[in-house]
């Protein structure tokens, strides 16, 4: 892992932060654990029962959010002054009542999209003159811009997801006669051997099994003749690879290839339409349309991507309900997919981050339908 | 993992919950994924944004609750139409929407305590005359009350976990100039080795570190002469472990065994305290009292126990604030610990089931301050 983030910019995301609440009409934010607290507080909170949070207030520049631990926990946490003020809750009180203490009396409250409904439900008893508010809804994801560090670090943990893909289309790791399980765990300990700090997923989904998008990888073992679909990725200094590949066991059929032919073509497309200002809807719609027109559209069963960093899968998401503009600074995979049930399927995804002049990718393995 | 469960206990189970919605005054349940859904469907949701939800209403006996899936992961569900109708809902639609049309109109809901804000504020402006409740603060835990053989599923796991602790016990895993994060790797391995099928923690906590309670194993090295506290748990066939012992490197101070003595004898105090029929309140007490008579109040700074199951952490909580009664088929951990800042801290687990007569420990390893 990287070093711990400095005060200087830890304060700085918190201004940024500030910023953002005021401009929602809202009056202070609560984040409850994960990775945005993570991201303001370089604080790793336990993702039990008992809830770390985080609460703030829009005054700009003015006061440090508040660092609300459980009283067992304080000790993990390192003092920073400058950044954040510490209470803590214990296990006879009411961890709601200590955050509905630091909390402002009325108005717009940002709360993190999974903060569990016990807490949003038992805050909502204590301060009822508040309106939570997701904070997807008010403002989209907290992380979603990536500076050009963070960009790079998903650049870096990308290429060592290639190296395992470049395994798989070098033949360097057996399939035929191989359980779809045991391939799994090859892959999970290559990821591990190329780089990768941890292993988030995993999907090898062999046959008509690559029909199920989120397959999960069983007993059933890899024959000859059919596709493999591979989707997997890992975190490196707390940034995620995740992208996706199929193979094919010896020579595909004609239909398997005019199919392959389309995904490709629509992944490209996508791309192409990642530009700076362009709603992302029209990502997700130029991979659909090129889909669509080959007679594919009912196959297609899912949005065509999903933002990443900390976490695997995070703002933006790329569907085409999201008419919110394409950013500078955005990361996000392109993983179109054609599905026919019972039969086989396939998907092809990169990760990509959003530069001035259009996307870039951080993935940069063969496209192509590879015969193993 | 054990066979997947038959309709016919997934059918008694939904039953049984039926009436309890009904005893708490409810009209329905909505649960957002995790182990309580898995315990009703024997369906195990993926943990990511997209929504797994099961809806289900108090007529009893007549009504199959409804599985709500993502379109995408429909093809991972096996239908089981005796147990419950599958629904879908895609990215090009609103999950609040389908989950909304599936509940009744007004009166008392039920929610996982877990699910995401986002959808329980979402389904507050669908379905603005139902009451959410947490399901803990309507009837505690779905899951409490074990019956027999999730009692000894809990007892066999314990046992595997007992034999690592035998390990550290009889000074087979050296301590000595390792680091904790090195040890905690080498208990990893070896849970895995004595049967477990996953690791879910494990905490090595060394010299003053064992002062905080939740420790994350560091780079620090085990030295002569100090407490190195252990708290580990795996899962084996869907049920977890999780125990608790010290060791000392050499000789203890007659402080630190004297402070041990006092918490043995708290701990079997809370032991004897677990009655069916006493208040769970009573538990906690029972050890606290041992502590609070013996100056060290102030450093025991957590609830004695927590439930266990299919979830290392679950109901019942076992608080000084939970009067609710010990009943047959609860599994708690008993857990006091004494932590003086800066200096050492000891804490001493096991888990126990509720039998009519009384608790039976599910581990069984020496509870000693012994010296390796």
């Amino acid at each position: 892992m990287r070093g711990p983030a400095t005060d200087e910019v830890l304060i700085r995301r918190w201004h940024q932060v500030q910023d953002r609440i005021d401009a929602a009409d809202a009056v202070g934010i609560l984040l409850g654990g994960g990775a945005d607290l993570k991201y303001l507080t370089d604080y790793e909170a336990m993702p039990l029962e008992r809830i770390t949070a985080l609460v703030g207030r829009a005054t700009a520049g003015i006061e440090l959010p508040t660092l609300i631990v459980p009283e067992l926990e304080e000790a993990r946490v390192r003092p920073r002054p400058s950044v954040y003020a510490v209470r803590t809750w214990g296990d006879t009180t009411d961890s709601a009542t200590t955050i509905a203490s630091a909390l402002p009396r009325r108005g717009r409250i940002m709360v993190s999209d999974n903060l569990w409904a016990l807490h949003v439900l038992g805050l909502q008893r204590h301060a009822p003159n508040l309106e939570f508010v997701p904070i997807s809804e008010a403002i989209g994801g907290l992380r979603s811009i990536k500076n050009s560090e963070e960009r790079d670090a998903l650049a870096i943990v990308g290429a060592l997801a290639d190296k395992v893909v470049a395994q798989i289309q070098h033949g360097e790791i057996p399939l035929l006669g191989r359980t779809e399980a045991e391939i799994a765990n090859d892959i999970a300990d290559r990821l591990i051997a190329v780089g990768h700090d941890t292993v988030e997923f995993v999907i090898v989904a062999s046959g008509p099994n690559s029909a199920s998008p989120h397959h999960d990888p069983g007993l059933r073992t890899v024959r000859p003749g059919e596709v493999v679909l591979f989707d997997f990725g890992g975190r490196f200094e707390g940034f995620c690879s995740d992208t996706t590949r199929c193979v094919h066991t010896g020579p595909a059929s004609a239909e398997v290839l005019a199919a392959y032919e389309v995904l490709a073509t629509a992944q490209e497309a996508a791309v192409q339409a990642a530009q700076p200002g362009r709603p992302l809807a029209e990502v997700d719609l130029a991979a659909r349309r090129v889909i669509n027109a080959a007679g594919y559209g009912d196959y297609f069963i899912h949005r065509v991507g999903h933002g990443i960093g900390a976490e695997i899968h995070e703002h933006p998401y790329v569907t085409e309900l999201n008419t919110a503009p394409v950013q500078v600074g955005h990361a996000f995979s392109i993983e179109p997919g054609i599905y026919i049930p019972d039969e086989w399927g396939i998907r092809l995804e990169d990760i990509v981050v959003i530069e001035a002049d259009g996307a870039r990718h951080c993935n940069h393995s063969n496209r192509a339908l590879v015969e193993v």
